[in-house]
């Protein structure tokens, strides 16, 4: 059967490219780049080109760039970094509502460590109000986390915005990228940011790899220790192949894959919110990710309708992939002022720069078969009605 | 020029048959193991299947194995994840002063945090006691930590014995077996072990991947937060292809390759020490791994043999890859008693599978070689003496 892959959001097929320039660094030059020798500083070599090229992309040093293991871990490291570093300073946290797992839950880790974090609200697109972080801010903060592009909803924050005013307030601003990356141009200096998040597996570099941007002279403790590696802020062997990926990753995104996704995306809204009755999209309309639709067909059991699609081969999610550990309505979409009963009848589609217009086509084409089906199914208009 | 490498205790190549069973989860079955539709559960049936080999291996149940991005990782989980869930039943941890320098910074990092650690010192072979274990433990002991094959002497560790104290003293028990993993076996049972660290790169495996053994019932807190992938003990997107090439290296480590590692490890030595005029085995003569050679040349500066060696081809390595990040003489030597000269003089020759008889050869000839020569540039015995 015909398989088409459309949640591009969760994860992405390693590119053949990235592919061919990781292969050699598994088996030929498999050196431990600490290791003084030749074997080991081949890999060393190639740790710090791939840096140069991920730095060059946020227009960052490379001796900003901290290699880690990923999304989630950066995040991690981000929060309780600054946050342990900065005691003395203070103990006050700003992010919103709207973000990711990784985020959300290293916060409330550190509310039992005697943090305290306000959550800030979303408006009805899920944009984050500058305004709202401005008056947020207390002599206590320490720190701004606000997710650029939203993993479930795809709004694009106004980080420059909010950068700004993290910076007239002198608390550090982080932002987690991973979706945004490459798809929504980030520049640290111009952006006042002074960490970011990225990682790799969400735009066709391998899983397990990811790094933060840490601004110079910032604040920040190491938060896994070891034998020193990555200037004593991140131990842990290097894992050369997928950092090489990585950096291969960044190096292949381009425009036109950008402009080819958001044409697809555009075909794919416009066509379901004018020929599936009943359905509205979430996020923002003009401030979103070029590959995130996320819609919500009244009356169906997201879940349901994800399954149905499945079965014709279509992939896609309800909410995020990592939100698929709970029953529990999507967080973002409640933040954003669905009812419970509206956000579990939400389905995202991330399309893909292999995504074709029949992909697209095919998909509509299922969308309205199962969606009519289910809902007569369920006459009332869907399970929970 | 020919290239030999004796560094694995550094890393590995990755074998050909990991590389096979990898690479059709990069780019095929590519799905995040927590996606609900075919893609994805194509993924977290390989995540199962592995977790199955990987933890018949050490004698576990699948679900006490928690997949990790490697050994650091891992010995920062174990020990930061169970001082933090522990706090109220005590805050002394035991360990030793031969740790990976993973284990040891965490250590340190933990007693910033309100915590109190024995550091146990170790005879003239890098043994640890098992008496002084014993007689470390208080009221406030809540988890012991002991290496299982020390990375840079190759000792291999009393585990059963010290497991069995710390079983009868009701208190947690890890070990790190990164270096040990596949060539001395483990028993988490039989070894009363409550957690233990393993990874792939140190045994063919890709980089950047490892495990944490956690017993059923251990009070250890997550350490890396977020969607809660890995019952909510680790998360982060699992890393699938290289979870796969873990297992798959796991199954391809066999006892031919270690009577095969051991023949020429014993070739070396005994060679090395009859030919080459003042020099010692550092480590235990019986008790060690099965690839680890660990030699000081009297009079001679490690690093200066090394880079000759180097120049021949022959990658080796002083102390641990790891270590290269200091220029202080090795911790591990210094509480063997070693002296700081001595210590400096010790070069680590790790061989592998894939290493022959002519390799060990041509490293034998070219160290009487260049033993011979460094000894006749500074004729009194070395740049210190």
């Amino acid at each position: 059967m015909k398989r088409i892959y459309m949640d591009h959001a969760a994860t992405t097929p390693v590119d053949e490219q990235v592919m061919k320039a990781m292969n050699p660094y598994q088996c030929e030059r498999y050196g431990n780049a600490s290791s003084i020798h030749r074997t080991g500083q081949v890999a060393k070599e190639a740790l710090e080109t791939s840096r140069e090229v991920i730095a060059d992309k946020v227009n960052a040093s490379p001796e900003e760039i901290i290699f880690t293991s990923g999304g989630t871990e950066s995040n991690n490291f981000a929060l309780k970094g600054v946050a342990f570093a900065n005691r003395d300073k203070g103990r006050h946290i700003i992010t919103t509502r709207v973000e990711h797992g990784c985020v959300l839950n290293s916060c409330r880790w550190l509310e039992t460590q005697g943090f305290k974090v306000t959550y800030l609200g979303v408006d009805e697109n899920g944009m984050v109000r500058p305004d709202d972080v401005s008056q947020a801010i207390t002599k206590d903060t320490i720190a701004v986390s606000v997710i650029h592009g939203n993993n479930e909803v795809g709004t694009v924050a106004p980080i420059r915005e909010i950068g700004r005013i993290c910076t007239e307030n002198g608390v550090y601003f982080h932002t987690d990228a991973c979706q945004s990356f490459t798809k929504v141009p980030i520049d640290v200096e111009k952006d006042n940011l002074d960490m970011v998040t990225i990682n790799a597996h969400k735009i066709y570099g391998p899983k397990g790899v990811g790094a933060l941007y840490i601004k110079k002279c910032t604040r920040i403790d190491a938060w896994q220790h070891g034998g020193g590696h990555e200037r004593n802020l991140r131990s842990g062997t290097e894992n050369i192949p997928s950092i090489v990926g990585f950096a291969k990753s960044v190096e292949i995104a381009c425009e036109s894959d950008i402009a080819h996704m958001k044409g697809l995306r555009d075909i794919l809204i416009t066509r379901v919110l004018s020929e599936v009755l009943d359905c509205s999209l979430n996020g923002h309309p003009a401030q979103r990710l070029c590959n995130n639709a996320n819609i919500s067909f009244k009356g169906i059991e997201g879940e349901a309708l994800l399954l149905r699609l499945d079965l014709h081969g279509i992939a896609c999610s309800t909410a995020s992939a990592c939100s698929s550990h709970t029953l529990e309505p999507s967080h973002v979409l409640m933040a954003m002022g669905l009812g419970a009963e509206d956000a579990h009848s939400s389905i995202r589609f991330s399309v893909g720069k292999e995504n074709t217009l029949e992909d697209i086509e095919y998909t509509i084409d299922m969308l309205k078969k199962e969606v009519g089906l289910l809902r007569k199914i369920s006459p009332v208009g869907g399970i929970n009605v």
